[in-house]
């Protein structure tokens, strides 16, 4: 079967060349984070645009307070004040200053501010002991940004702090990738409803909560959850009904070899494309991963475990994909080991772990139980895996581990 | 005015004494992600409950393997066929085999498993050349969760694999504590509102979104926005509006020590408590924090900038306490810089940065206006504050910076 092998970066590159990003639509600030950004985030304007008040104090021409000292200070003359949200308007002569608050614009003419805490003042005059540099506490127009300066390109994670960045230029809406639409289809007669009681033989469909769960966390929009038979027509009738709604569909179940594995089957009976053939990929085995009316069919395994490290890395690489995002692979990492793992010679085992920084240096804490296919308690706690080669049998704390970083 | 000063752990430790965690309520599988954990969750059953086979195959007795090589094989005659979801109807005895599916309970008697592509079959009879030890491919009941097992400890953020974790125990919904209902109260009347035109010296209302999106990523829930003039009772009446409906009240402006810094008049005017009083508390300089009716009210600064770095570390702190979280101050942080970094002698000085890992070091690359008051473009890319000591004037590219790490 393994007629070939693909790295995850080489299997995500054959299937993004067919796989379109979702189109773009605009949402209010409030709604941004979180969202993938469908434009780039340019400045069009200076921010802020006029030079103001870092502080409360008086704005004055620098060179008026040449030569101050305690025993020979400068007194101005207080021309006005001017709060933030003010126009000043009086422009400044020499000799004179005016009264300013913080985030007040400076008047036209002014190339300093001093803190009143530094000086003696009435309300017609500040005295002032010591030489002011031109430029000292004004802030510029354009401090924060400037026009044609590039903030965030397409393609990235909407952070937090950009509704505001948006708000200073006088933006009401964003331009963002509409989240995919993903059908998550979970097959096996085994399955029993959480919830319901659990005959002897049955297991509660977890993956149905697990999958959906990082779909979501992924920034898609998880329009419909159902269940299949374990029958590759109804599968693929399943499949069928779902993909002219949907961007993607998910399937659980049905991917290993045996006699009872039938999602291959229902993506063949649809005529889905294979680009990926027999190949083996990193963290996808067993899965179906196919092709159909240029939307993605994942089929992932019926192991929940193993589901879910396919979807944390090589799922969610394809589903970031699909949703605009620019960076799609999990990052690749070293850090060093905070406890011990067993392992198996001669298999190249997946460790889950979550990292942690100490001192500087990168750490990775194995996962309770980290590694069985069956396993998703230990999910909990992962937001890495790490690779132990074939060769290696056992690792201590303390060496080093390479591997993944998971990310949202 | 410094009379005193606080480090971040013990001012938080001051008023997280006073300020009461949100009550808890009952959601969703689905709907969990993101919340705050409101019980301790702890498996209340073996999953899964019964052994099971992880491979397509035989189940059988490894005793009767005991010898069989290629010259000398072993047959065993087939009993049944046990599908995922089905119960094994035949206990096995000396000499039996039953072909088993991924993840069927395996029969009574049985102690072993060997993959179908190890053996060669007939439908009454697989032979096997090789001894199968016994616990050869059998996951155990209780693999995934033992009864008893603390999986999540109250006050923890629910991460994406918690849904299929709590399907496995059969359940359907999950408790969480309430989302922290706040008010935010933007005041200042150079504040204009974005997309309205911008007159000489008035700025748009950035905070009004920069605070609000931080908030929601805290995992509050903004119920209101205002405004409120530069006037000490207009801010109390409308702090006093408000109150009752939310957890906290957020205030940006009006807090420095100048003729129009209304905000602390108007806590004042309240009768709001001042636990803090007037000590220094990193990061939260200048700001009034005070509180009324056992709620916080968060005066942040009226810079956009500081308010911002307040609200991510000291005002974050507070708000993951009531939000029910165990963790909630920022985490200590050493980190090699990628580049260059200026200060001032005498002034410890905060700079905003991004955090990434190269070969197991972790490393802090300065945002790039990585300071100044009134900046929030260089929020777009801050995940962290490093720390510039007072004696220090510059940093280079390959020095260490300490700081704290910010997180969701």
């Amino acid at each position: 079967m393994k007629s070939d092998s693909y790295s995850l970066a080489e299997a995500a590159q054959i299937l993004t060349k067919i796989l379109k990003r979702t189109d773009t639509e605009a949402v209010p600030l409030d709604l941004a984070p979180g969202r993938v950004l469908g434009e780039d985030l340019v400045a069009d304007r200076m921010v802020p645009p006029f030079a103001r008040s870092p502080y409360d104090g008086y704005a004055l021409m620098g060179g008026d307070t040449a030569g101050a000292t305690v025993s020979a200070p400068v007194t101005l003359a207080v021309t006005e004040e001017i709060r933030a949200g003010d126009v000043p308007k009086i422009p400044l002569t020499p000799g004179h200053a005016a009264k300013i608050l913080t985030g007040a614009p400076v008047p036209p003419g002014c190339d300093a501010v001093v803190k009143y805490e530094t000086t003696t003042f009435t309300d017609k005059n500040v005295t002032i002991s010591r030489v002011v540099a031109p430029g000292s506490n004004v802030i510029p127009a354009g401090e924060d940004m400037r026009a044609g300066q590039m903030l965030l390109a397409r393609g990235h994670l909407i952070p937090p702090a950009v509704p505001g960045v948006l708000a200073a230029l006088s933006r009401r809406e964003v331009c963002v990738h509409r989240k995919p639409a993903v059908a998550l289809i979970c097959t096996g007669d085994e399955l029993t409803e959480t919830g319901e009681p659990l005959p002897y033989g049955k297991i509660y469909n977890t993956s149905r909560y697990t999958i959906a769960s990082y779909l979501e966390s992924f920034g898609c929009r998880v329009a419909y959850t159902d269940t299949a038979p374990d029958n590759a027509a109804a599968i693929a009738d399943t499949i069928a009904r779902y993909l002219p709604d949907v961007d993607m569909i998910v399937t659980t179940g049905g991917v290993s070899v045996g006699d009872y594995d039938k999602v291959r089957a229902a993506q063949a009976l649809l005529g889905a494309a294979t680009p990926l053939g027999d190949a083996y990929v990193p963290f996808a085995s067993p899965s179906a991963i196919s092709i159909l009316a240029d939307k993605l069919l994942l089929g992932l395994s019926g192991n929940p475990g193993t589901a879910a490290v396919t979807m944390l890395t090589f799922g969610a690489a394809l589903v970031r994909h699909i949703g605009g995002r620019q960076e799609i692979l999990p990052r690749k990492i070293r850090a060093q080991l905070t406890g011990p793992v067993k392992s198996k010679i001669g298999r190249t085992q997946t460790i889950r772990g979550s990292l942690s920084t100490e001192n500087g240096t990168l750490r990775f804490t194995p996962a309770g139980d980290y590694y069985a296919n069956g396993v998703i308690s230990s999910l909990i706690h992962c937001d890495a895996l790490g690779t132990v080669p074939a060769e290696t049998e056992a690792l201590s704390a303390g060496d080093w581990i390479a591997g993944y970083e998971l990310f949202i």
